[in-house]
């Protein structure tokens, strides 16, 4: 969690402190009530199938927004003056799958060949429970919500597949239905979740071994709750090595000018 | 289920049947596709309370038709031509919570001070389930819904009280999630799930022995789901002992002419 500053601040606002680099770090809690989406930004030759990987993977991969041309890095749909070369606290590069570098702006490398991805994120389906009276344990104790990589195998598309990356928020059983009640309205945040109960089911031998983020703790009577997770994306980019590619750091995403509720389905 | 004939029946054509005596035993997969009801009716002295009770209880006691006045027996909101003294294929007669009698028709017993209550039926949801592609084990295994008493208590509402009745079907993780979402749609039949996985948190002991219905078969990796029941109010007739009080046999419901669908919320 941020400020009281931050987390009050419009999107807008927000950008500002981040494109002058006034605000780094991760951006849980800030400009409360918008969404927040994860990048993946590629060269145009890798964007069809990363385009088709998306749609065949809408809860790990539910798109909220998409340049409108290559080399468009200002996004109007998803916020006013919305640089996507700036706004993001924390982007890694990557060559060939492998990262080279981590900074806080990429106007330097900047190409007219680049699609720019935004996909939705947990933030706001966290947002929609506490509202609702939940507690989200990551949140409660402070960390990195816990991530695991999966059996469940993706749908190929192209050079892209891989296993769904996972995150875990343990509850007792009548809080887990409320929260597959409330997350199904939300399905391009995830959705309701893919598993609960038995780890081993879906392939995970260890919760307190977490493949992403930090373990939390599991109290009497509570039942593991799965959702899909936005790193799994960056696994499948892992696979396929694509020549060129940039993503947010994880925790640091982009805010938008959507407010989560227009989200919601229904 | 009942044979094809008395599955494809309007409901108003298989009450004619009821009416007729041609029709006997439960209800389970006939007229197909419209909601089924509980029935309790009690002298006007009683119905107060009871109302009170379904109004602070709706997951286990959703009430989707009453009798606009003590003493009519016949409900046109809930079907054409429906009179609940002939229209179920069998009721019990209670007095002072003493079961008396177990009969066909109740024109014998009718009293102009008595006021009629139809309560949803999981029947409704079981079919949107089964519509889904989830498989219901009670159906596949041709059984009774498996019942347990709970720990849960009900709101108490006057001279009513008593801990909710529970049905169970087991179910993979990825099965339980979508019969959430399913039944959230339906809260007039039970609405979502009260409680999944260990029965004991919930005052089950032994999923083998049931309180009502008959056990069913859980799979590997099955967890077992548990419903708010329609059992439930006869639990608190039981406990408060009316001076009169009439039911359905269980199993043997009230076709109305409400298509399920109608039910749906959303």
């Amino acid at each position: 969690m941020q400020n009281k500053l931050t987390n009050t601040l419009s999107p807008q606002d927000f950008r500002t402190l981040v494109k002058s680099g006034e605000h780094q770090g991760n951006t849980s809690g800030v400009a409360q009530g918008f969404v927040q989406g994860n990048v993946v930004i590629l060269p145009k030759e890798w964007a069809y199938d990363f385009l088709l990987f998306c749609q065949k993977n809408p809860k790990p991969c539910p798109l909220i927004g998409m340049s409108a041309q290559a080399g468009d890095y200002l996004l109007p749909e998803l916020g006013k003056h919305l640089d996507i070369r700036t706004d993001v606290p924390s982007y890694r590069i990557f060559e060939q799958g492998k990262l080279i570098k981590v900074v806080n702006d990429i106007k330097d490398f900047w190409r007219d060949d680049l699609v720019t991805f935004v996909l939705g994120c947990s933030f706001s389906f966290e947002e929609a429970l506490i509202a609702d009276g939940l507690e989200i344990r990551n949140i409660s104790e402070k960390k990195n919500v816990p991530m695991y990589r999966t059996n469940i195998a993706c749908n190929a598309a192209g050079v892209f597949s891989g296993n769904m990356v996972v995150s875990m928020r343990p509850m007792l059983a009548t809080d887990a239905i409320r929260s597959i009640q409330i997350c199904s309205r939300f399905p391009s945040v995830h959705g309701a979740p893919v598993h609960l109960g038995d780890p081993s089911l879906i392939g995970i031998n260890n919760l307190d071994e977490t493949d992403f983020g930090d373990a939390v703790s599991i109290k009497p009577n509570e039942i593991p709750v799965f959702w899909a997770c936005g790193v799994t994306p960056q696994v499948a980019l892992e696979q396929a090595k694509p020549s060129f590619c940039i993503t947010h750091s994880p925790g640091d995403m982009l805010v938008t000018d959507i407010p989560n509720s227009k989200l919601a389905v229904l």
